[in-house]
């Protein structure tokens, strides 16, 4: 088609490919998810549906991105790691994040209703993304262990803080003033003696938070056939291995987990 | 709260903050829309529900972010202004690229209902965005330019192209060869003569796309008064101005706009 | 020639083109010339021959880069300004400063002797440089008043300093904690009451750095002619207009400069 | 100090470190040195002190940023390896750059006279530099090579060209289309037959360019030293272990040189 004379403003777009051979992580972030929170009654400190609708949003983008290997999500954010040799997009980095967080964010509102019963979405959501590239394994497992570890604390501290709030009789300030300065087996204790809870004990989908990788999985498939004689045809159940997304909540930190997944990291 | 070993990997952000005193442009765009328009049933050339929709996305993108002084829709397309002076979110790229899209992205699904009547929404959309900057008002100016003389360059052909095909007996491919070689004049002309048509009275709305600005208008609001001696309550109405986004559907290639619209680039 | 199985490694390489429509700036900034300045003897608080050499460097590198359209020079340090238009190395940044800084350098090794008279060099010395983008015409204008400000300051700021340590028997650590915490009128005063100078007085190549632009002059050119029977060569004065580098001292942070020498921004 | 107003310029500085934990390579490349060469006389296809000259500088950038672990020279370029974690500059990309190529280029005049014995240096000269990052040992490895295979390519092709131009009796066209479309082999041929020359015994200091690494040398250091009675003193030659620039020309390409030199991956 024609063009314009004004075409030339195209030169100011800039190239924002990422450097080769590392891992791209996309993260995304409820925008004003406090709020949100509460404007939508969400259980504290944890509300399971709206957990399990930010898995599913995870869910939907891995299975339009294949090259994502690994995600991480914990409360309201979500770490999508792309392998080290993606070419999607020519590893450029607005569109990377932009489609994931776009898709995330849509998703999000497609599947509210359901995950969520209690009530319905009363404005849309807004995620923020960003793009961090890590050139080592090292360096990637430190990120994604970095986010869980902070799962944990903040998971600790809510659980406490909402104990109090909800069971122990304080205010908001009361239960902020009682945690102040505490460390995690103070924290710990004070679960234990105050309500009788073993925080180890309590489910892993909040206490480390949800991880969706990759798995081969046998699936029963109908495939239709024909006889010898080519006049029949039969429908046969047939096993087709198939890759599909896995949720797995449990420790990454720790070796075990990538002695386990090591096609992750050989991606 | 205590500080992982694992937090150094946040020294892998980078700092992406805009280049001060520019006009920072976010260009949004669906991913894949042909495709998607086909399985919503969007009217050929134009959907009008869609379009709508468009803009509905668009203010509320610009309720949310004040600085935007501008924005321009096209098709499946939205670009947004910030003022050359914006500190919104610091001013990063990644920021203000993720928050609207996102927020685009979700209002989409959000007001879907309400604006596309046909067909339920079959999955969720999704849209690219890029962030661009402009340095100089005849820059900017000229970026709009190019999006609307696009708009133009491509609703001609495609409504030719519809025309041939919906009443011209056309198949998409003969539609195609008809056109292949065609200058404007060629097209208009085709219209003219083939079905009747003067392009140039078709409705602005899709001849020129929507332009998005702040209008200080008059509003009748309800306050609430008391009487003198402080018993009564009355409830008045009293006139007050507010800053409301105005949709237009005009030429902004000409000097016309600019002269009329002052306020955009003075702000 | 053939390529190698190695030849991959230069997709690491990023595009460093530098925003369209902004003034390209790069500054230049002697390494650790504190102790160089003291090494080579050079006179306090000004050493004119140093200056002159920078000066003399700073020409060598507008002669080879027409597109620089103004330089200020102060200290060790030099700032270049490239037309916004400018297309020198397809405004790629990393070739824009490499090659200035670079050239600036071995320029000012290779004319030393011509200008420092004391002593001969003992080490070559280093620059580092930087590149920063100005979209506007007044952020440019600000930029160097900016730098021409820093001398001003400075300059006042080591006149006092070098007085009292040559003149007025301090030591460096007494002659810093008689100047601690006074503002720029007390040092005028100090200069004038101890030592009789008035700073305003002092030479403007020192209280205003040096200002570098082109300016078209009229120059004598022999050329050889013929004779219309073409039979004798003679040799004749003729007047060309040359775009030659000028060396100025003067304000240009007030209106005065840009007034008289509007070419500069208008390029 | 007093800030001016014009402070704000500052803020349109951007920040350009480097991602961690990536090799950093700055590269230097002479800029017209064909012009250069033959203004200097530079022998042909290899002017020896030209090369020593080279080195000479490398050495001094060495021994000036002790994080750069190896360094290879070829022709008129130069590439500096800074260690994935330095913090030199605090990784930041124009101070790498621009304090290398700088002090790289004023050397080259300083120690020119050295080096240079048939002319002097006529003008000053000037090298561009770039920075790239290599996140990982192969990426490193596999840059290296690229530069040492491009060294073997150009080498055997100018051994040729010169050969032929210098003792063939061809022009620089007639050599030039004499070597159009030949491969290695064909090269080899050409000087084997037409001028007895076998290419791989040539000097290595030609056909593999110069390694610059770091080396642990036992060195004689005299020692001043006292008596038991603190009476006398007496000098004594000690050893002393010292890290010293070393120069090889030797493969990189293949495994060999890595296997005997872990210390510079591993840094």
């Amino acid at each position: 088609m024609a063009k314009s004379k004004f075409e030339y403003v195209r030169q100011f777009e800039k190239d924002d490919s990422c450097l080769p051979n590392c891992w791209i992580v996309v993260r995304i972030d409820g925008r004003g998810f406090h709020k949100f929170s509460d404007d939508h009654k969400f259980e504290k400190p944890n509300d399971e549906g709206a957990l399990l609708l930010m898995n599913k949003c995870a869910e939907c983008v891995m299975n339009q991105f294949k090259d994502i290997v690994i995600a991480y999500g914990v409360s309201d954010e979500y770490s999508f790691v792309f392998r080290k040799g993606t070419t999607q997009f020519s590893r450029r980095e607005s569109k990377l994040m932009s489609n994931l967080v776009s898709l995330f964010s849509s998703s999000y509102v497609f599947y509210w209703k359901d995950y969520i019963k209690q009530t319905a979405l009363l404005y849309p959501p807004a995620f923020d993304a960003r793009v961090v590239l890590y050139p080592s394994n090292n360096n990637l497992k430190d990120y994604l262990s970095w986010r869980q570890a902070d799962c944990h604390i903040n998971n600790l501290y809510n659980t406490c803080f909402w104990k109090l709030v909800l069971e122990g009789h304080c205010s908001n300030t009361e239960a902020e003033e009682r945690l102040k300065g505490t460390v995690s087996s103070d924290k710990n204790e004070l679960l234990f003696s105050q309500f009788g809870i073993n925080y180890n004990t309590l489910d892993e989908f909040y206490r480390k938070g949800t991880i969706l990788i990759w798995k081969k999985v046998d699936e029963e498939v109908l495939k239709v056939c024909r006889s010898k004689d080519d006049v029949e045809e039969q429908e046969r159940v047939v096993i087709r291995s198939r890759r599909r997304v896995t949720h797995l909540h449990t420790d990454l930190i720790g070796d075990a987990f990538w002695l386990q997944n090591t096609e992750i990291l050989e991606c």
